[in-house]
């Protein structure tokens, strides 16, 4: 049987420590929030049931947007309090209290709580903490120090120094059985609830519960500061351009060049491409190299070349992913007639204009490239 | 009467945790090895009189090219232990130590210790350390803690966890009165030198002095995972970008142009727009700029095109700029003629091209732009 299992995402923090107005949890990375990255990390597992995000109540209409906007799924909106361990406890109630009993979602066995600013979790880390905490009750990720830990005495001198090797940071995710952490919140002091920060605390604390400590990648950084912003947005990028499409129509020329541009970019950069003919397969198998692409180049003979284009654009509009990061699609036109006529290859870049504008608004940056050979 | 102040810094490291062959201080950002930002970061301060940085042997040819390459000054080359601690004791014996009479530097009265990795350090916490060292012997740069700290036991699981706010992560600089930190390492068990990595906790085993911690911003961090190097990237470029100077030649229409230049700029981005006329200034007064600026926009009618962009691009060379930073130069060409002649638009583009090849060489990025208006 597989084990019901829930997330709880506290996104309730003001940011402060990033020098700006807007919370980083909402902060921009390639034109999108940063939680919306770290709840489509959560969507896409199969056996996570319900992401509840806790969010201050000023930011709730923007959460609601984004969760519209992205199209995210199995998503619930919770009020946050006035600290962290305030609106975890919240999320949690949504579960288990009677004053939730209009919305009352099934309660899990295995609660994740991870944070909304640690957007490159993987399903693997996932998957032990839950592994994990259905067999210790508790568990969380943990990293080695990157720097020595010390203690101040009343004058702002050192005290004494920890010994590195000896202790850990504590990350996200960290998992529970459910009825583990919720007891642990129901038992808090009022000062737990205020000044505390580490559910791993609080189970060892009121559950009497020692949680498994699991080795994370270093992947599961948090974004704390504005250099973060700065990583997350080259990390985004640079996943973004793993792999690259070529597609080409049916022609032997065109498609000769759609083989040697295959070579060329598996030689010289770390590309997977795919030939594929775009007018000989049926919608189904186009999907299957749709879900992991972002980047498109389609070679064409010069007269089909807005028709084939357009066919991909709709296929992309289709799917879900111009929503989450941008598509980037090269539409190389070769144009191999004996006579070059300037004003009808003008004709044509004017098209291209036209037509990358309006599907920009879609998030798809579409460029043209007119190649004439002879 | 001026302290003298010296400088080590420990650029042994291997590099494990960025998972990459190369070792971090080493790693290009922007083109350049990221241990010449933070030379640079130091030999900048005037006070600071010898940079000692260590490198583990087989390092050494390659840091005698960067010093060579991007022209770093006060610099010495000292080889590295097998370990932080052992490679640090190294770099002071310089200052101390009989082996190295032939180039015994003179001994500072307090010695800063910074590592390679942290490019980003400034005067004002340089200056602090240094002080507080003078007055309490020992002292270190220190930041909050990001993540909870947490005890393992034996088997993995959680012992117990740190309050957070009882705890602080020493960073660097550090600074120290040489004797106190030399007799420190004097007096090191070969398990202190193999094991330890803070020099703060050995100040206060063997000197008996408890290093003044002071508070130090969020630029300290230290350059550690791949997503670190993105970060410091993307600060060089924002930094890189902040400033832009506008310079037009002594003609009114286009001292006109370069003031609706300037004006429309500040309204739209943070830069600090400069008017001068090149040709009107003396050499002297042009330096000034030339030291914060990496960013030119250079405003001609269109005969004296290559020829003040060339005036400019001497002055650039020889400053050190383009040495450290790749410097962009815009030169706009106002063709303000009633007769437009394609071909000789095209000439001019064809010297643009090849002038901008040139300079390319030497980290000059000569874009042109040729602006026909009637």
């Amino acid at each position: 049987a597989v084990t019901p299992v829930a997330a709880v995402l506290p996104a309730g923090g003001s940011g402060e420590r990033l020098g700006g107005a807007t919370p980083k949890q909402f902060c921009a990375v390639q034109g999108r929030p940063l939680v919306s990255y770290t709840l489509r990390a959560m969507e896409r597992i199969s056996w996570i049931s319900d992401i509840i995000v806790v969010v201050s109540p000023e930011n709730i209409e923007t959460m609601k947007s984004i969760i519209e906007k992205y199209g995210h799924k199995r998503v619930m909106i919770v009020k946050g309090g006035i600290t962290r361990h305030r609106s975890i406890f919240n999320g949690l109630k949504v579960f288990a209290d009677n004053e939730f009993a209009n919305h009352l979602l099934q309660k899990p066995e295995v609660v994740i709580i991870h944070d909304a600013v640690r957007p490159f979790v993987e399903e693997d880390i996932l998957s032990k903490v839950v592994m994990a905490a259905k067999e210790h009750g508790a568990a969380g990720a943990i990293r080695p120090l990157v720097s020595t830990v010390i203690a101040c005495d009343a004058d702002g001198c050192l005290d004494h120094s920890l010994e590195r090797a000896r202790y850990r940071a504590s990350e996200m995710p960290q998992a529970f059985l459910f009825d583990i952490i919720y007891e642990a919140y129901q038992q808090c002091t009022d000062y737990d609830l205020d000044y505390g920060t580490e559910c791993l605390h609080l189970a060892l604390k009121y559950s009497k519960t020692n949680a498994k400590l699991v080795e994370g990648t270093a992947d599961l950084w948090k974004v704390t500061y504005r250099r973060d912003l700065y990583a997350a947005e080259s990390i985004i990028k640079d996943n973004l351009s793993q792999q690259v499409c070529v597609i080409t129509d049916v022609k032997e020329g065109v498609v000769q060049v759609g083989f040697l541009l295959h070579e060329s970019l598996k030689s010289q950069i770390k590309v997977e491409a795919v030939s594929i003919s775009l007018s000989k397969t049926d919608s189904q198998p186009q999907n299957n190299f749709l879900g992991q692409c972002y980047n498109f180049v389609c070679v064409n003979d010069k007269k089909y070349a807005i028709q084939e284009t357009q066919q991909l654009v709709d296929m992309l509009e289709r799917s879900n992913i111009p929503l989450l990061y941008p598509v980037v699609v090269i539409s190389v036109h070769l144009d191999i007639s004996e006579n070059i006529s300037f004003s009808i290859e003008m004709e044509e870049v004017t098209r291209i204009k036209k037509f990358a504008r309006e599907v920009k608004k879609k998030n798809i940056l579409l460029y043209g490239l007119l190649i004439q050979c002879k």
